[in-house]
């Protein structure tokens, strides 16, 4: 079973803390043991996890990727967002944590970040949990 | 059971969509719910998920990758590949996709590209598919 | 079951060969056929996959990441650490490894990689494989 997560976001590039909502399905998915995926299914959008105690670290990670890859700097792509879909490739598409207890084994500081792009936009992400 | 799928290139960097590809190997191995796995065996090649409607997309990562990683910028690897290494590493060794009714679960724009960094080659993708 | 390696550094910035001992966790675990996942619970640290016959490649791919995203560069984060952040994004917090025959199926010249960009430091590498 595959669940669904809803996000939205208000800027053109926005990263969201979605942590809470990935363990919330998690537990719904009432496994003990085993792996969780998290699947982001747009091209402009990505998934990473990093530092959540300190919310200035994944505005460096923001701010980094836009220098390294400006936005509108002569790229081929005509819908103005090439940017946003290289940033994606970069961060990548999807996360694997696992899981005991029936709870994600993150790390101390770890967080789970939706990665937008080309907001605003309402998304999606996937989370599927397989058992072991 | 891992599918092996055959994948040529004719340049030295060249982005391949293998979707169609992955998609067969997955309905062939009968697998009704999971989650599959895109595995490149090579270090100068990767695999990422992106748009494939419109091919300048990967064009504009690739020459992206070239602009952050140039070809023969004095690295210390002799073998005059260093960059591709680099990039296969920026880009990723595997990528993950969910399956539902015997189906990769990709977004509307999605699709999965191989990348070569250091070709003409003839390289291999492994394809599994873990049910569940 | 969740195995744990501890990864021990020297430096700041060290990228280890851990393949070894992934491969003597998944013998460990006794699973014939499947997907080994590997999982770093740190934000300063990542893992990657590429060549480990010639060590100067993860050199190469240390020096880069360096040049790309400096060490103390005007960076939001107090802690002066979120260039390690970065690049512990760009590279990625897991991997995963198919399976066969009891062994990782890696590539001919692939080795997995601890890369630590805010040591010296004791770190903890989790290991799981699922059966299938």
């Amino acid at each position: 079973m595959v669940k669904k997560i809803e996000v939205k976001t208000s800027k053109r590039e926005e990263i969201l803390d979605i942590t809470r909502e990935v363990e919330k399905a998690v537990a719904s998915l009432g496994v003990e043991a085993g792996v969780c995926y998290i699947y982001v299914p747009h091209t402009t959008a990505g998934v990473f996890i990093n530092e959540h105690a300190d919310p200035s670290v994944v505005q460096d990670i923001r701010e980094t990727l836009a220098r390294l890859v400006p936005y509108g700097a002569g790229y081929r792509h005509l819908e103005g967002n090439a940017d946003a879909h290289i940033k994606a490739t970069l961060v990548g598409t999807s996360q694997v944590v696992l899981v005991e207890g029936g709870r994600l084994l993150l790390g101390t500081w770890q967080g789970i970040f939706f990665a937008e792009f080309d907001g605003p936009r309402r998304r999606k992400v996937y989370i599927k949990v397989l058992e072991g």
